[in-house]
């Protein structure tokens, strides 16, 4: 009998993040096939009988291409075994998720997709931005900064210049080439941007400046997600300050006291026997 | 001493696609203001001992406006408890937050945001679409229907005409007018497109149709959300086969046995005084 693929997000860095349901399919794994920024809490909740590959890539560079992926995620399942693809964030928010759904179709293996907290939204909650706000912008843009360029170059202008709310994935560290890209758009420089890296976790910082200002924004730590629009004005007003700092003690700008969480608890959930029973392969 | 207010997603409707967080936060809750859509299940998790209000609006008809909510959690916070503002989805995007936010701040009250699975993860999740795709869309746009006429019917128009995944939140049950603003902004009538209903819940319901068919759907219950563009020809085949059954029974398009979660199992978490002890006001 094959086995049945979950697709799960992992969200955005704090390990309490993760979903009831991911913490019950990893307690219940037979693999795990994790990306690189799954924090290392959440990697600790899978059993020990599980196997475990890492198979992210990390600026760019890949230690494994795309169909190695599918094809052990394939491989693995076909032998009858629960695997669980483990993206950080949000499965199908640029995950390459879509490929690897068409992968286990062609392959007739059974799967599931479980939904998280993509980046932005971690992102935003620690800054303090409402994405969406009646008196700023009632739309909401995830972009990449990679697609600014060649053949989509037109509707990524069109997209960063329409007034939304933008969050930029993977904004790179050239904030000067990023700036000019946005100005291009049509994005005027007092418009103001946050720059927060690592949300949600203990080494978080965040730096807020303007469209006009970003090029002398300092180089924070990736994952970096660029947060673009008028209601950048509403973050909190201890990011506010951190205009003026070049790097940030991650204390001054967290509400949370409790972020860093004792994550050895949840192996005390009384998860496993009970819910593996309802979690027969379908096929 | 003050108390403290946690602006929490509870997530697009299954009761499993909570976080742990916002379960501990639940379980230690003194207070719990919460929207009609967050699902009974969460609802029996809170302590029998805290105070629970409902001050959801539904259909546009609202039980208690904006400000009374306001003033509610000011004060429930001022008299020393801990309040969790219980939103479904995620609380910073389309959930007036940000106007949460600033009556907190003005009343000096401390405050954190959990955020939560956004209704859009849940749906493409359910509806198996990958909301971006390296060979159909790289952006992804969250709109609301309402925005299209007005005073932003302009940036609507080049959000929707972009090429982008759309995702319309509240797209109502006029689907021809809907259809027609979207084919004016510029989406061409072979566009695919899915609406979804009541989405990782046990009654939803998927339709996948076209723009130009897309006045002829049939009508599914509220809350439904729209998903716009190339990647939809990706959602399961299931789901395609749909386009020709006005209504279809849940279990033909869910790939999830156990989305219906026993939550009775979640009381039995361990949590409560090992984790309440971490989350003393910080005020």
């Amino acid at each position: 009998m094959k086995g049945k693929v979950y697709l799960v997000g992992a969200g955005p860095g704090d390990p309490e993040l993760l979903t009831l349901k991911a913490l019950r399919l990893l307690r219940t794994a037979d693999a795990v096939l994790h990306d690189d920024l799954v924090a290392p809490e959440i990697l600790e909740l899978i059993p020990p009988k599980a196997q475990v590959h890492n198979v992210g890539k990390r600026c760019g560079k890949k230690k494994i291409v795309q169909e190695e992926i599918n094809f052990l995620m394939v491989a693995l399942a076909d032998s009858g075994l629960q695997v669980i693809r483990l993206k950080s964030g949000d499965p199908l928010v640029f995950g390459r998720a879509g490929e690897e759904i068409e992968a286990l179709r062609r392959a007739d293996i059974p799967y599931q997709i479980v939904p998280g907290v993509t980046s932005a939204l971690g992102a935003a909650a620690a800054a303090q931005i409402p994405l969406t706000h009646r008196r700023a912008s009632s739309a909401l843009v995830f972009i990449t900064a990679h697609q600014a360029s060649g053949g989509e170059a037109a509707n990524w202008c069109q997209l960063a210049g329409s007034g939304a709310t933008l969050v930029l994935y993977m904004p790179g560290q050239n904030y000067s080439e990023v700036a000019a890209k946005l100005k291009a758009a049509g994005v005027a420089g007092e418009i103001p941007c946050a720059v927060i890296s690592r949300a949600t976790t203990p080494h978080q910082r965040t730096y807020r400046t303007t469209i006009a200002e970003l090029a002398r924004a300092p180089q924070l730590a990736a994952p970096t997600l660029l947060v673009v629009g008028e209601v950048v004005r509403f973050a909190h007003s201890e990011a506010l300050a951190q205009e003026f700092a070049v790097t940030v003690p991650a204390d001054t700008i967290r509400t949370d006291e409790d972020t860093a969480t004792p994550v050895a608890l949840f192996s005390d959930f009384p998860f496993g026997a009970d819910f593996a029973t309802n979690e027969e392969p379908s096929a």
